[in-house]
């Protein structure tokens, strides 16, 4: 059941190394306290591998990329691969910019992921590879709908096997894979795409959850995109008249505090194909 | 009317890429959702031609400038040009280094800007040039009083013929002037002045506006300093005993996201000289 | 009485420099704005020696180093000794990495720091020096505990007695001393662990504090780590059902800008040793 994923998270408190963007890495580093692991950002290439050593698993986010933070993310998937930890990659912006698609390819060539996460435009630039930006895969539609259901399904089952990681396209429907079974979640709500970061915090509660739940990915990764999706809908559900998009947040964040596994098993809406 | 210019960022989402400093940058990206556009950040010069290409604005704060990101501002600022987009200066600290003293004056001889927004001291900088520092202009006041009014708009006035630029200068009273107009607003509350971060996020608005609302820059930027300013209050009368500046914060983002045109034509508070 | 040394942080209004991370930064120019002084950033080498010199006071938190703002911390340290202001060294995460176990220990060789605030293991970390990394000192146990306190207190003096600073150990039990007195505090709630950078917040007060009461500065930092405490206390007392450790953040922040001389005289539980 999802819910012991979280339940383990609480149990085990997974140290997080983070290497993310400056936007959003205050909500990052409060949703892995909120889910009940423990974060620590650090990006510089000589403080890197000293960092990752001591942590249970590896976030990797390329939202604002510079120089020194991309060997910083070469040097810390290097190193937590040696010591067979978690690792995942949000390529954030691949697609936007010949940097960033380039970063996310060559990551992917360097360091095995354990999970990679994206949008589904994203990770069809990924699945393309590098060279090519704003490409359209003529199989996969721009959003995952009801009705390209079962082709988005094919498509990021042959991506979690192609790369071996366990794959998260996420939007209106979100889809969690390795090569074999698809989670297919129904949770969230449309506003949350008015706050920023939710994909970002997402991707930090995924590691968190994954570590926590080493035997079992692809669960944990499900558990984790359904609590998030939940929290979407239960801070929506405190929202009062004159609340915004800065209030949603802070209820969002406070919705996965709340959390526990008995709740996450009973709202999270999810079919696995 | 003012309003029309918020439903037209609403209407057409304009896509804002930020160049700005590590404080206030979550608060940007969430106030450009809130009133309706969508944010993008880069710094990296190797990455930021590429994203300010499919963006339709650049809004560049020099808040916590570094060699790097300097260079990133020039690069985007010029792409931005070739481009014809909408760029906005916010001359973060001018006259308080010579760093940014030189960056702002630098930016603005390299770089053609449809919009530069400031404090007065900065803006007074940016008048006298590089090689100032805490220099006073014996013709304008260190604020803009209903005393020095007459002077203040002249002097914005001039200020925006030189530059070429609608120029905006932001404090109790803000003026909004082209070379031949100047919008006198008065909305806003002091208590903003004890929130981080009030002014970067009025520029992320501003040139989201100005983008919505490209055949009228005068006219939108006016609108996003008066929503500004009526977010402070809206957001002001919302507060309950014990809410202090972090509260406050949240409910000035969640004003902008509850704003609509008419909202914002009842509470706008201004002349025109 | 301490209450006197927030009432003159609201009289005079500290502008302090922070070089600090960029998970944190936003909650430390709030926090800075709460108590009634005022935040300036900057990390740039070739930036910080000139902003350095319009502040009062200088906050050092090495939480996201990179090679560039170590120079950074070093030229404002140098700039800010000379000048005589207030130093503070936030050593976050001495002994987790070479890295940063060697910038704090450089920088105390290179700066005389005003005031040192860590956790017991940071300060611990540097009590022993550089090339340890994750050491145990033999005589100092993991917390500041009610069985340990006295042989805690008998460290506390004597690294600051070895520093010249004054010296604050934080956790469950706040330590705060110079070579001759120990001020042991006990406000607070664990909650605040849940949430990141109550240290870093704690850290810019403490550098207000100090800066505004020059002829008393153990005494500042006291209060300014009651103050904190304190503030987490009130924040509590106003959450409410759902309410979760984001909620809680913004409650700290507003419960500093809210409190008074008085609030914190009657708040503060400490005993002196």
């Amino acid at each position: 059941m999802l819910g012991e994923c979280i339940e383990n998270v609480r149990k085990t408190v997974p140290l997080v190394h983070n290497i993310t963007n400056y936007v959003t890495v205050n909500d990052v580093a409060n949703v892995l306290l909120a889910c009940g692991g423990s974060p620590i950002m650090s990006d510089e290439p000589d403080d890197v591998e000293d960092i990752t050593s001591i942590c249970g698993g590896l976030n990797i986010n390329i939202g604002t990329l510079n120089k020194s933070s991309i060997e910083g993310m070469y040097r810390a998937g290097k190193k937590a691969n040696e010591l067979d930890h978690v690792v995942l990659l949000d390529p954030v912006g691949a697609g936007a910019s010949a940097l960033r698609t380039n970063t996310a390819v060559g990551l992917m060539d360097a360091v095995k992921f354990t999970v990679i996460r994206g949008n589904i435009s994203e990770i069809k630039t990924l699945a393309l590879g590098s060279g090519t930006t704003k490409g359209v895969d003529a199989d996969v539609a721009d959003a995952v709908t009801e009705d390209n259901l079962e082709q988005s399904v094919r498509f990021v089952k042959e991506f979690a096997a192609r790369t071996g990681a366990v794959a998260a396209i996420t939007g209106a429907i979100d889809l969690v894979s390795d090569s074999d079974k698809c989670y297919v979640i129904r949770n969230g709500r449309p506003e949350m795409g008015r706050i920023t970061g939710t994909g970002c915090q997402l991707s930090g509660m995924m590691t968190a959850f994954a570590v926590a739940n080493r035997e079992n990915i692809l669960e944990a990764c499900a558990a984790a995109v359904c609590a998030m999706g939940l929290a979407g809908e239960i801070g929506w559900s405190r929202m009062a008249e004159g609340d915004g998009n800065s209030t949603y947040r802070n209820r969002i964040i406070d919705a996965i505090y709340n959390m526990d596994g008995a709740q996450l098993d009973k709202g999270a809406k999810y079919e696995v194909r």
